[in-house]
C-alpha cells in the first residue's frame, strides 16, 4: 500500500521515539534475561500440554477459562504451595494474580500507586525496565547505594528522613532482594527486618521483585520480605521467566486486597494467556522442585566459564563480585572505559552487552560497568564472545593491555 | 498476613473503582465474547503443540523466540496469506505485529494517537471495551448512528464538517465494519469507499476492528477497508479469539510503519505469549480455512435456537435484525424496559446479559436494548435461559405479556 497519509500531526506530545526495525540478536548475545535453551524442560512441558489440553482444553472457549481475572486456579494453587515452601509466604489463591510476565506486574503496581511527579526509592543499580517505566511516567527515582548485602539501610534511613523533612512521602521502596539485578547479591534476613522497620516508620510500602529468587546457587534463600512483614505493607511479584522460560509470558503478584482490587480494575486485558498458565501449572506441580536445581547447576557452570573467560581475557581489568545466583554478572572495567561507547563498538563486532548506565540511577558510578547475561550463550560462545569483547575494549580504550597472558598492542 | 498497612493515602486521583471479588459465571451466561466449547479444535491444537514444541521448543529460552517484538514469524506469515485471501489485504510480515489479544491493540493504538481532551468518532453502538478505554483516557467520543449497512455516511459527513468548523480534528474513526459489534451488520463495499473518501477529505485515519470478520454466515465478506485505502490512512486489527479460542490471548495489528514504530516503542511487555503464537501458527496454516466454516455453521444453529427462543418467550416484545455473522444478537425490548435494571434482576436469577447502554454512546436509544452472546451457552441453556429472562422481564416490567403462547400474569 502507498502510505501517503501523514500520521505525524496526530501523535500526542511526549510519545517515545519510534522503534527501529528488528535486526536480530547479536552473534554473541550477553543481553537481556534470556535463558539456557538446553535447560528448557521440553519433554515435561510437552507431556503437561497433552495432559491438560486433553483434560480441559475445551475451556479455552471461555475468557480466562472462567477462572476469573486473577488467573488459572491450579496455577495459583501451585504458587501458594511454592511460595510457602520457598519464600515462607503464607497466602491464599485470592491474594494472587497471574499476569503476563512480571513486566505487567510492574505496570499494574505503578498504575495503582503512581502519578506524575511522585517519588519512589530504588536500589541504585536496578532493573532497566523498571527505571525506564518510571522515567516515562514522570516519576522521580531516588537511588540507594548497594553493598554486598544489597540496599544500604543507613543511606535508606537518612534518605527517608530527608524526604520527609521536605514533605515527600515516597510511594514505594522497590527492591530486588533475592539475587539482585544486576549485582546478584542476596539481602540477609536481618537487613530485610531493618527495611521493614523503616517501611513501617515512614509509611512507605515495599515493592519486592523476586523474579530471580528461584535461581540461588546454594538452594537456600531468606524468607521473602512479604512473608516477614508485620503489617501487610508489601507487594510481592515473581515470574516463571527465569525458572522455566522467558518466552512464556507468565508472572504473578501477591498483594493485599486493598491493592489487588485496584490492580484488577486496571487489568483490562481479559486475562493472561491461558494455555501458558495451564501448561505451567500442570508441569510445575510435579516437576518444579526437581527442575530448578538442575537449571541452577547448569547456570552455575556457565557463570564459571564466564568468570574464567573474563580473567583470561581482561585479567585484573575486569572486577566483579561472584553473584549468589541468577543469570547475570555485573562487571567493573577501568574508569576510562565508557560502556555506552563499548556497547556500540562491541555490537558492530557481533557482541551485545548491557551498558551499566542503563542499569543505574548513578550514571558516573555505572559508566565503566556492564551487565553480562551468561545463561543464554553456550560455553563456547561465552569464551569466544569475551575474547572479542576484550579485543574491542582494547582497541577503543587501551585496556586490557594483556589478554590470555599475551601482551597486546593498544 | 494481618494487613494493617493503609494504602489508601497512596492511591493517585482518578483511579477506577476497586474490582469486586470474582464470583463465577452465571448459570445462563449470555455475556462477553465467549465461544462454543464444542468447537474448540482440540485435537488439532494438541497435534500442533506437539509438533511445534518438538521442533523448536528450546527457543522458548529466548524472549520472543528471537523473532523480535512484532511476534513469531510463522504466525505473521500465516496472517499475510490469510489476510490476502480473506480480506484482500496486501501486506508483509513487517506490517504486522502480534499482540496479546486485540485489546492490547486497542491500548497501543490509543497510546500512539490519543491525549486527554482529544476527540474520536465511533459507531453509536460499539464495543464496550473500546468505549470504557476512551472514557478512562478522557477522550471525547462522538457516536454516529447505524443502519442495516453500518455507520451512516450522511451523519458522518455532517459530523466531520461540524467538528472541522469548530477546529476539531478527530484522531480516528473507529469502526467494526465486518460483523459489527453489537448489531451484526456488514458494511458494503460502496459504503467503505465512501468512508475512505471522507477519511481522506478530513485527514482522519480509520481504525478498523475486524475481530469478528471470520464469522460470516455466507463465507463472503467485502475487502477490508485497509485493503481499499488509497493512502494508507488505516490501522487494521484482528484476533484469533473469535475464530479459535478467546482464552488464547492472541491478536494482531496491521499498520503503516509510521504508526507501527510508535506502537513498538510503547509495547514494553517483552512480547506476547510465545507458546500460544507457536501453536496457532502451526494449527492455522493447514487447518484454519476448514475450521472456520465448521465453526460458523455451529454458531448459526445456535443463533437460530436463540431467535426461536426469543420469539417463543417474548413474541413481538423482542425485536431484532438477524445478524450476518458473529456471536451476538442485538435485541430491542419495549421502551419501558430498562435493561440496566433487567441486568441486575436477571443476574439474581442466574441469567447474565449485556445491557445496551454499556454498548452505546446514546443512552436513551440503547436503554431498552441488550446484547446476547449465543456462542457460549448450549442450545438447551439458550432455551432455558431465555425463558427465565422472559419471566424476570415480565415480573419487573410487565412484558412480555405472553410467553410460549400462554398468557402470563404481569
Amino acid at each position: 500500500m502507498t502510505s501517503s497519509f501523514d500520521f505525524a500531526p496526530l501523535f500526542p506530545a511526549g510519545l517515545p521515539a519510534p522503534s527501529a526495525r528488528w535486526t536480530g540478536l547479536a552473534k554473541y548475545s550477553f543481553v537481556g534475561g534470556n535463558n539456557d535453551s538446553e535447560q528448557v524442560p521440553l519433554e515435561g512441558l510437552i507431556e503437561a500440554t497433552n495432559l491438560v489440553l486433553q483434560r480441559e482444553g475445551r475451556s479455552l472457549a471461555t475468557y480466562g477459562l472462567a477462572h476469573g481475572p486473577q488467573g488459572y486456579l491450579p496455577l495459583r494453587e501451585f504458587l501458594v504451595t511454592k511460595l510457602e515452601r520457598d519464600a515462607r509466604i503464607n497466602c491464599t489463591v485470592d491474594d494472587l494474580m497471574i499476569v503476563s510476565g512480571s513486566l505487567q506486574a510492574l505496570d499494574l503496581v505503578n498504575a495503582a500507586l503512581l502519578a506524575r511527579g511522585d517519588t519512589v526509592i530504588f536500589e541504585q543499580e536496578s532493573y532497566q525496565g523498571s527505571l525506564t517505566r518510571l522515567a516515562r511516567l514522570g516519576v522521580n527515582v531516588v537511588g540507594i547505594p548497594l553493598d554486598e548485602d544489597g540496599m544500604r539501610m543507613d543511606v535508606l534511613a537518612s534518605t527517608l528522613a530527608d524526604l520527609k523533612s521536605r514533605g515527600i512521602r515516597p510511594k514505594y521502596i522497590y527492591t530486588i532482594p533475592t539475587v539482585q539485578n544486576p549485582t546478584g547479591s542476596i539481602m540477609p534476613e536481618s537487613r530485610r527486618a531493618e527495611l521493614l522497620r523503616l517501611s513501617t516508620e515512614y509509611g512507605v510500602p515495599i515493592f519486592e521483585d523476586d523474579c530471580y529468587a528461584d535461581l540461588v546457587w546454594s538452594g537456600q534463600r531468606p524468607p521473602a520480605i512479604y512473608a516477614m512483614s508485620p503489617n501487610g505493607g508489601v507487594i510481592h511479584i515473581g515470574s516463571f521467566s527465569k525458572s522455566i522460560a522467558p518466552a512464556l509470558r507468565v508472572g504473578f503478584v501477591v498483594a493485599p486486597w486493598e491493592v489487588m482490587s485496584r490492580m484488577l480494575a486496571l487489568k483490562t486485558d481479559a486475562g493472561s494467556g491461558a494455555l501458558e498458565q495451564m501448561v505451567l501449572a500442570t508441569y510445575c506441580k510435579p516437576h518444579f522442585s526437581a527442575h530448578v536445581p538442575a537449571l541452577t547447576k547448569a547456570l552455575r557452570t556457565k557463570l564459571d566459564t564466564l568468570m574464567e573467560a573474563l580473567n583470561e581475557q581482561f585479567g585484573t581489568a575486569a572486577e566483579f563480585e561472584e553473584p549468589k545466583g541468577g543469570i547475570f554478572l555485573w562487571v567493573k572495567l577501568p574508569d576510562k572505559v565508557d560502556t555506552l561507547k563499548l556497547y556500540q563498538a562491541a555490537l558492530a563486532a557481533g557482541v551485545s552487552i548491557n551498558p551499566g548506565p542503563e542499569w543505574s540511577t548513578n550514571k558516573s558510578h555505572s559508566s565503566s560497568r556492564l551487565r553480562l547475561c551468561f545463561a543464554s550463550p553456550t560455553h563456547q560462545q561465552i569464551r569466544e564472545g569475551i575474547a572479542v569483547l576484550a579485543d574491542i575494549c582494547r582497541k577503543e580504550f587501551g585496556v586490557p593491555a594483556r589478554s590470555a597472558n599475551v601482551e597486546k598492542p593498544a
